[in-house]
């Protein structure tokens, strides 16, 4: 299987060492809408202009497309589907129909598939959430996140006026997991779900005071959350804040039997060193289901939620029946 | 979806409560070997004997078939996938080639489907092995069980002369857990990873020490564990012992990037109050599916592997993507 990048970031570099993992997978190249000339890819595959990916359709098998969910991905997605099988990691939740939509229209024409929303929330947490529901639809499900880097907060603080750097951590609330846990059922505003721990890189001289108030009244990332911060070196944040481990449980309770008398609790666990590696090596395991489902003559915009798991394994049916079953 | 069941034993009932959850399905009937006269179906629905199946094949979208692995499901699932849509559990693994062969014929032949070795494990955690398995192929996966009761297992106890009757628990072993979950990659022996209690009630005047005896040195399913035996009142079972929990975790680690310096665990994990309940609900779910499959014209034999997760959930696509994505 050919597979080319787009965008050449942490998660397009969590999709390349994914790819060196898998045996049938090729990397034809990383696109970039930089010069390609100033970027130095990892592996050694070659770097291109994305400007060049028109003319190469019969090279690449799958693109996976590592952009922003804000502006590339609902122009970047629709825009490649017309040309190749792709996938992408688009998670901002409240316009995945509308994307949906654009990628339906543009993959269909072209023959292609687009999978849409892959990676691990959504992707592997959203498989559970449905899972569960449809085997317990008397039930309940609760997600937390966590402890770990939340990109988007950090950038967050980062625009604030007198910070340098910063680094944001989604933290779970132990007693809130603990009452899902036990089964318990409990309603639980954001507020009792997560907190957030933020280290900040103060420029010299800047009103430290008037960053924290910044940051912890900040309406949508902050105010609806018990925020904490910390004011460290720049040392400091390179030391002992440059990895981004993420993570998190979808916890699942339900009822069943007489009087709903049986509980029973599924919980789906991640515990992740970097976000960006694991997020990439999901993208890749669907790349190689998106090209088979693609090679069977199907086409349009599929989510996880559309893939029989046989397609993700480098296996055989026959193998994955002895081995996994 | 017209559901019939076939068997009418703990996972029957289960089947029968998980059907009364779910709005788009209606229990046609329980089929059994018994005189269906002598047969009281809690929900209501109504008993038939087997041999009235062959004449009802209008009646019935799917059949469940709540049989043993041993000798029932060999037999019944070819035989009942020449007439309906069949959903069973089988779970000897070694046979599952040779059990997938004889329904797949069958199924074909019929223009139907059979899925096979369905519900938890095999079920659900093959599902979690395959999963973590195709997005990161460097990694190893571990399987625990319990703490809960191994039906197979109490039933060797119960085979002991002088036994009256018998409940085993399949315990892991806490430090094999922690290991696992700490990433350590631990290569565990049969008796590093689970220890097995048991309950026994012995008949008056029967010799425990040689009951003792018989149960720690049982091959296959006692004499490679560390096995505790308590001997107790038939009262005292009753008391403490008449549920049937189970659950367990598989836990998955793998590497990716640099030097596979990033590790990530990935863990599934259930906790179920009625293992035939909670089974009994999974094939429910995956009758859907297969309904849905063959209404699309699809036949043969399936596994939970072949089936995309949009066709368990009663929802429409749209839905699924709006509120689990």
């Amino acid at each position: 299987m050919k597979i080319g990048i787009l965008g050449y970031g942490n998660l397009g570099r969590g999709v390349e060492y994914a790819v060196e993992k898998n045996d049938d997978m090729e990397l034809v190249g990383v696109f970039t809408r930089r010069d390609p000339q100033t970027v130095s890819v990892r592996s050694g595959a070659k770097a291109f202009n994305a400007d060049d990916l028109p003319g190469m359709k019969e090279d690449i098998d799958v693109l996976i497309i590592c952009g922003g969910s804000a502006t590339d991905l609902p122009e970047m997605t629709p825009k490649y589907a017309e040309m190749f099988n792709v996938v992408d990691s688009f998670d901002t939740h409240a316009r995945i129909p509308e994307h949906f939509a654009n990628v339906d229209a543009a993959a269909k024409k072209a023959g292609k598939i687009g999978l849409i929303s892959c990676g691990w929330d959504p992707g592997m947490f959203s498989l559970n959430r449905l899972y569960s529901m449809s085997v317990l639809p008397d039930g309940k499900d609760y997600t937390f996140w966590g402890k770990g880097v939340s990109q988007g907060h950090s950038d967050a603080i980062r625009r604030i006026e007198g910070v340098k750097d910063a680094r944001q951590y989604t933290v779970p609330v132990p007693a809130a997991l603990d009452s899902v846990r036990a089964g318990e059922n409990p309603e639980l505003t954001t507020r009792e779900k997560h907190t957030r721990e933020c280290f900040v890189v103060a420029e010299e001289g800047a009103d430290q005071a008037a960053i924290e108030k910044a940051i912890v009244t900040m309406p949508n990332y902050f105010s609806d959350y018990d925020t904490t911060v910390h004011f460290i070196s720049e040392e400091e944040l390179k030391r002992d804040h440059s990895g981004l481990p993420h993570g998190g449980s979808v916890i699942y309770t339900g009822a069943t039997g007489e009087n709903n008398g049986n509980k029973h609790v599924i919980e789906y666990s991640l515990k992740l060193d970097s976000n960006p590696e694991f997020t990439g090596s999901v993208l890749a395991a669907y790349a190689r289901a998106v090209y088979r489902l693609n090679e069977k003559g199907e086409s349009g915009c599929k989510t996880v939620f559309d893939i029989a798991p046989a397609l993700l394994s480098p296996l055989s049916d026959e193998e994955i029946r002895a081995h996994y079953l």
